[in-house]
């Protein structure tokens, strides 16, 4: 099944449309287990149990794990998602932007190692380096586009004099996703629903 | 020392303005270790010893370790380069790019977990993504600029009509990162060396 099959498949068997993120932070955690970078698998768990069967797809944020030494807690827990709700597409959350040869091994991290069904990316570096996530048939790739964030404006809306019909650097990066660089439809796009009307724009 | 303390440092004592880059793909490594990816701090750590001497800086790129599971491995790397090298400055190629509230966490993993003296990041998610690394003082931040990659010029490249003497993309990162991204110094560029011109510009 690809990620696009599994996530369709979650959408209809549980009746949703939510992502759950896990962006564990140790200092927030429950008084019993707060501030304990030990207790992120089971913190996770825990949500991933309770969510089950009320979810689409879920989204561990790796930057949470990585800060806390606890890559052995993510591969846990990629194993207990499996396990817990194997029809949920698990998208991971790393934002990866970098040269071929470096994408190639974040590919490695994302889909090998972890098993995850799909990844964000950054368009910053171009076409080279998205292209060998999309190597791995039926996993998907999530393109940063229009985030929601203060600076998401900084360079994201700016309108380009270069490309036809001046898109704002967002919509350039929509077209490429559509158009040239979406080869066998893996490509997804990560865009904030601050703003409404850019999400219409952008469906 | 800051970073660019050391960086100075180190170009003086070694007489060099050279980086060595870290990318440990264990398929190209010598026949004797070839393909073991147990083998990639042995492989790097004697590239470490054969240019202790040779170099202003040493930037591994974690991804190498990421996609075999060789956290452990750069914790070692990061350590054998303060011993054999405690002059020369390290700076993790990692090009994160994200929201505040996770560049937190990776500002964490690359210089609390790691001990880098400094970091590569993409400034496509604006300001708020890149503030976190410098509330830590003394430490340094490249900014993916223009980069030499084929896919280089899909967004970099383009001409902005939106802001001021409508500069490239890229020219408008290098002036974000020149003015008033650049609270106290710690900001630098990656630049590709490809283009001498654009070198040039960008100095």
């Amino acid at each position: 099944m690809t990620f696009l099959d599994m996530l369709r498949t979650a959408e209809r068997q549980n009746g949703s449309m939510l992502c759950v993120g896990l962006d564990p932070e140790p200092t927030k955690f429950p008084d019993r287990i707060k501030g304990d970078s030990n207790k992120i698998y089971d913190f996770c768990a825990a949500i991933v149990d309770a969510t089950a069967d009320l979810v689409n797809s879920f989204k561990p944020q790796i930057a949470y794990f990585a800060a806390h030494r606890a890559e052995g807690q993510l591969e846990r827990l990629m194993e207990h998602m499996r396990r817990v709700a194997p029809h949920v597409p698990i998208i991971l959350d790393a934002k990866r932007g970098d040269i071929g040869s470096t994408a190639e091994q974040y590919a490695i991290e994302a889909f090998e190692r972890y098993g995850a069904d799909a990844v964000t990316l950054s368009p910053f570096m171009g076409w080279d380096s998205v292209a060998p996530y999309l190597k791995y048939h039926g996993k998907g790739a999530f393109l940063l586009c229009r985030t929601s964030n203060p600076g998401g404006d900084d360079l994201q809306n700016q309108r380009l004099a270069s490309v036809e019909g001046q898109p704002l650097l967002y919509e350039h990066v929509a077209r490429l996703a559509q158009g040239p660089w979406n080869l066998i439809g893996q490509l997804g796009l990560v865009v904030g629903a601050t703003y409404p009307k850019e999400i219409e724009r952008m469906r």
